[in-house]
């Protein structure tokens, strides 16, 4: 189907979701996760810029707006790379392998396109940290009457990152270059430790507040 | 803006969410992201049925994908009541209150409102526990090259779960009838317990089958 995921209805992108199409998959649902996570954040944001009782923190809610909108087009943005790179690695498994020459080249256009899509998910686990990062000051900064949207975004960045992770392995697992996959694992490794006690740290904060 | 919130497209949804209008917000996302979750388990068990190697599975997969897809289309529906409660809450506190007759009907009306508010993200967080139930099924029985799909399910449903739980907490803060609160605070602690191991044990599975 041609255009973009995110021209159709919510309703047509979770019928399609639940086919048997490969895309949209686990990959896309991580960015479209990511994405609704930065969309909360910035929901806080306007319910609290231009409040006179929230005059005094303003200018740093400002700027926590600007970088969450930022980071909801990026995640939107990679949502369509992800189902891009996916036809790439599926026109590569579909060349031809008559010959051992036909082999060879098969072999190594589906190590390229595994390596491309791998690239997508590690870019969407990294904006879902960094939307993650926006949930403290924003939840202590924001609107309080929206904090509550402020714990589900964390809820949702973490959960993004750990999708996307999980789309980051199974590419992993068919890359045969070892130096590539051990400096992937490592950095996903980075982009994990201690996210999910930031989530239950903002979630606590969250309840405080409620 | 008039309609059903699933006849927008992901991207002027995403918008509305990030505006600072009341709705769509945090409970409505809960519900999207269940919903999501469900998608995924529901495309797993597509995968999965008509395919000769999982043959000896089909029956049980097929009766999975008949939860999943009536849970999608359950938390499809909570998004939209969401919405619908939302508005009913906005009416009541809008009530007039210049006497004293007014204040206790205005009053009543409000508190009536929250328990209705209430009772939608915790059918939210029930449906979500439903999704979660099913992702350990799926992930053992389902199509093995879509079993990231089903790591990814299980971690947007505990989210969801979770997500629908502070939407719970933030209405019961406002509802005065402790006997009430109390009994949905059990109930709402009884649909967490255990869940986050739940998720993290249908995590492991699905990492040591990719």
């Amino acid at each position: 189907m041609p255009g973009s995921f995110l021209d159709r209805s919510a309703s047509q992108f979770l019928d399609e979701l639940a086919s048997s199409a490969p895309v949209p998959g686990g990959g896309s649902t991580a960015a479209l996760t990511g994405a609704l996570a930065a969309g909360l954040v910035s929901m806080v944001g306007n319910l609290t810029v231009g409040q006179k009782r929230y005059a005094d923190v303003e200018e740093e809610v400002r700027v926590l707006l600007d970088q969450s909108e930022s980071l909801r087009r990026r995640l939107a943005g990679l949502l369509e790379s992800d189902t891009q790179v996916y036809n790439s690695l599926s026109k590569a498994y579909k060349l031809p392998r008559d010959s051992d020459e036909q082999k060879a080249a098969r072999t190594a256009a589906i190590q390229m396109a595994l390596k491309e899509a791998e690239a997508v998910p590690m870019q969407i686990a990294e904006a879902c940290v960094q939307v993650l990062d926006l949930c403290t000051p924003m939840a202590e900064k924001g609107n309080r009457l929206a904090v509550s949207d402020a714990g589900v975004a964390a809820l949702l960045a973490e959960a993004g990152l750990r999708s996307a992770a999980l789309n980051v392995l199974i590419n992993l697992a068919y890359i045969e270059d070892e130096v590539f996959v051990r400096r992937e694992q490592a950095k996903l490794d980075g982009l994990l430790e201690g996210k999910a006690q930031l989530k239950e740290q903002v979630y606590e904060l969250v309840v405080s507040k409620l």
